[in-house]
C-alpha cells in the first residue's frame, strides 16, 4: 500500500549509503587491463563477464542494415516518428557562434564547434532500451558531431540486442560494438586497435559502467551519472486518481529503487489514489518491482495549499514533476529545479519517455538543483574569441600589467609592455 | 634554451602519471570528518594544514568592506573596470527560457532557471589572484545566482589574502570563509552548522581540492578539473619574434609544468624567438620556473605550411592559442579544439587572462575537445517543459503504447491508455 504522510519530512528518501570501493578498485583494474592489452583485455572481459567467445568486437553492418526485418512495421514506424519528433524538438537547442565589435575595433565572439567523436553506451539484457538510443544520439547529430560510436555489451549467443541495433539503423549509425561493462568505457576513452578513441562518452549502465565514466572523466568528457528514476506529482482536488495512480506507477516499475512521490491538497484524492495504486498494481506484470518500489519510496503528501507543495517539490528537485492542477502555467515560475515538467492532464510521464520530444536523459537523485536534460549543448564545446585592437591595447596595456604584477606574473605584464613599447 | 623541432611527434607532451591514490584516500578521510563533525573539522584542518587556529571561519564583512582602503588606487581602477569589461561580455551568453507550440494545442519548451547557491574556491599563497575571483564569480552573477559564497585558506596570521577580498568587495560578495583544501570543498558539498552548501563548486585549486572536487561531484555540480597552463601559437614569418618569447613565457612563467609551443612555417623566425626567449628569460623574476617548464615542455615546431601547424594545433587542443599571421581570421574554420583563441598581433594571452572580457578559466590537457571555456551556462540549468494536447494524446497515444512495450514497460503504456480510454 503507498503511504499517506501530512509531513513531507515524515518521508523517507532515498539514501545511498553503498560501499562502492571494492567494485570501485575493480574498474580501476579493468581500465588497466584494456589499457595495457586493448582488444585482447575486451574480449577476455566479454567472456568473463557476458559468458561469451566473441571472435570479432564490431556488430556487422549487414546486421545493422537488415534489423528492421523481423520487427513490426507498427513499431518500427512509432520508432521512426519518435525519431523525428526528438529530432524536431533538440534543433530547437541549436546555437551559433557570435561575435560582437567594439569601437576601437576590438572583435569579441564565441565559436561554437561540434565534438568530433562520441561514445553513446547502451546497456544489455532488460534494459536495451532503443528510445535510449535516440535520446542519446540523436542531440549529438543535431549538434553536428560526425562519428557516432555505440557499445553494447553481447547476449550469450554473442549478438546483440535486434531493437537496439533497429534504432541505430534508423538514425544511420553502422559503428557498433558487441561491449559492454567498465571494458567499453575504458576502449571508449582510451581507445584499443578496433575502437578508436572518443571525446565523450554518454548513456546509462549499471554501477561498474557508472564508476568506470567516472575515472575517465578528463580523459573524455562524461554525462551525469544517473541514479534510481523518480517522479513528483503536484495534484489538486479535480485530478483523476486513476490517471495519477498509473503515472505514479509508470516510474515504480523502473526499479525497486524508484521513487513516486504525490502532493495533494485534497484528503479525499489521495485516499482514492491510494486505492487505485493498489488495485492497478495487481495488474501489473512488474507487479513485484513497482510495489517494492512504491512501498519503500512511494509516498503521498497532503498538504495545506499548492504553494507549499511546490516548495517541497524544489527541495526533491525530482527528475520529473507533473503538474496536475486546473491551472497548471500558472506554477511555472514557482518550479525551481525539476528535469522535466509535464504540464496538465494529458502530460503524462510516458508520452516524454517516447515521443513528445524533450530528452528523456534527465537529471536524478536531487541533481537538478544544477544539472539539465542530456541536450545539444552537451556534444558542442565553445571557444573564446578575442582579436584585440592596437588601440584598445594601448588605451588599456598600462592597467593590464598593473593587474599582473599584482598579481606578481611579470611575463605576463612584460607581454603587454614589449608591444606598447615595440610600436613607440 | 627552448628547442626546435622538424616533427611534432618529436616534441614531448606531459603525461600525468602520478599516483594519486593515497592523496584520494586522505582527502576521503578528511571529506568523511566534515560530514561527521562540521565546523569543528573544519577549524582542526585548518589549524593541522594552515598552521593557525581561528575562533571563526567567517571572514567579518567589515573587512570585506574595507578591502580597498589599503589598496593603491590604479590598482582598485583597473580591477573594477575588467569587472565591467568581463561582465559585458558574459551578458551576451545569457540565455532566456523558450517555447514553441505546435497546431495540435501541444506546447513544448526549455525554461531556465539559476542555481541558487554557487561556492567559489580561490586558492591561499602566491595564487590568490584577484582576476579569478572576477572570473568565476561575474558568470554565476550574471547568470542570476543569487547567493555566491567563497571560501580560501587563512594566512598563518588568520587572514586571508587582501586583494581577493578586494574582488569581492568589488562584485558585492559579502559571505567569504577563511578555509581551503579540501575541508573546504567538503564543507560547500555537505554544509557545515555556520556553512550552507551550495549546488555548484568552481575555482581552482591545488591536488587536494582538485580530488575533493572529483568525489563530491554528483553531490554538487563541479567545474573541470584544471590541469597545468598551456599556449600554442601559430606565426608566419612577418610575426614579431620579441612579442612571441614574451608570450611564450607569460605561460610558463605560471608553473614548471606549464607547455608553451609555437608553430611557424618559418626557419629563422624559429631561430629569433630561441634568442630572445633566452634573452627574457634572463630578466624574469621568476626565471626559474619559466625555464623549467620552457626547457621540458616548451618547443618552437618547424611546419612546411600553415595547414599543417593548425592540425597539429587541434591534435594538441590547447588552452590558449594565439593566431599571430597575417590574415588570422582566415584561419578560424581551420581551428576546431582550443579554449581560447587570439587573433593577429595585439591579441596578447594576458590581455584576456585580465581585462577582454572573455573568460579565462579554459579547458587544459587537451579538454578543449570536449569542454569550453566557464561561461554563464555554467551556472544555470534547463527544464524541459512538455504540455501534451488532448488531441495530440489521442493522435499518438497507441504508438506511444506500442514502443513502452516493446521495451517490456507495461505500466507506463497503462498511463497512456487509461487517458484514452477514460476520455472515450
Amino acid at each position: 500500500m503507498i503511504k499517506i504522510y501530512r509531513q513531507y519530512t515524515e518521508f523517507k528518501r532515498r539514501e545511498n549509503n553503498d560501499n562502492l570501493e571494492e567494485k570501485r578498485q575493480r574498474v580501476l583494474e579493468i581500465i588497466q587491463q584494456v589499457r595495457m592489452n586493448g582488444d585482447k583485455a575486451l574480449l577476455a572481459f566479454t567472456k568473463e563477464f557476458d559468458h561469451v567467445e566473441l571472435s570479432s568486437l564490431r556488430v556487422p553492418v549487414e546486421e545493422i542494415e537488415q534489423a528492421d526485418q523481423k520487427e513490426d512495421s507498427a513499431f518500427v514506424s512509432a520508432l521512426k516518428e519518435a525519431a523525428e519528433k526528438i529530432r524536431s524538438f533538440h534543433q530547437k537547442q541549436k546555437r551559433e557562434s557570435w561575435f560582437s565589435t567594439e569601437e576601437d575595433g576590438t572583435i569579441l565572439g564565441q565559436k561554437v564547434t561540434p565534438m568530433d567523436r562520441v561514445g553513446i553506451y547502451v546497456p544489455g539484457g532488460t534494459a536495451a532500451y532503443p528510445s535510449s538510443v535516440l535520446m542519446n544520439a540523436i542531440p549529438a547529430q543535431v549538434a553536428g558531431v560526425k562519428e557516432i560510436v555505440m557499445v553494447t555489451p553481447p547476449n550469450r549467443d554473442g549478438k546483440v540486442n535486434p531493437h537496439v541495433l533497429l534504432a541505430a539503423k534508423i538514425l544511420g549509425i553502422d559503428e557498433v560494438y558487441a561491449v559492454g561493462g567498465a571494458q567499453a568505457v575504458a576502449a571508449l576513452a582510451y581507445g584499443t586497435e578496433t575502437i578508436k578513441p572518443v571525446d565523450k562518452i554518454v548513456g546509462p549502465g549499471n554501477i561498474f559502467v557508472a564508476l568506470a565514466k567516472r575515472e575517465v572523466f578528463g580523459q573524455v568528457g562524461i554525462d551525469m551519472i544517473a541514479g534510481p528514476s523518480e517522479i513528483a506529482i503536484v495534484a489538486d482536488e479535480n485530478a483523476n486518481p486513476i490517471y495519477l495512480a498509473a503515472d505514479l506507477l509508470s516510474q515504480a516499475e523502473h526499479d525497486p529503487m524508484a521513487s513516486s512521490v504525490l502532493w495533494t491538497t485534497s484528503e479525499s484524492l489521495a485516499e482514492a489514489v491510494q486505492l487505485e495504486v493498489e488495485k492497478q498494481l495487481q495488474q501489473l506484470p512488474r507487479e513485484r518491482i513497482a510495489r517494492e518500489s512504491i512501498e519503500n519510496y512511494g509516498g503521498i503528501i497532503v498538504v495545506e495549499s499548492l504553494e507549499e507543495a511546490f516548495k517541497q517539490v524544489n527541495q526533491m528537485a525530482p527528475e520529473h514533476l507533473e503538474v496536475m492542477v486546473e491551472q497548471p502555467f500558472a506554477w511555472l515560475p514557482k518550479i525551481k529545479h525539476a528535469g522535466a515538467i509535464f504540464l496538465g492532464t494529458y502530460s503524462s510521464e510516458p508520452v516524454g519517455d517516447y515521443f513528445a520530444g524533450p530528452n528523456h536523459v534527465l537529471p536524478t537523485s536531487g541533481t537538478a538543483r544544477f544539472s539539465s536534460p542530456l541536450n545539444v549543448d552537451d556534444f558542442i564545446k565553445k571557444s573564446s574569441i578575442i582579436a584585440y585592437s592596437k588601440e584598445a591595447l594601448f588605451e588599456h596595456g598600462k592597467k593590464i600589467i598593473t593587474l599582473a604584477e599584482k598579481e606578481g606574473l611579470h611575463a605576463h605584464g612584460k607581454a603587454i609592455a614589449v608591444r606598447l613599447e615595440g610600436e613607440r
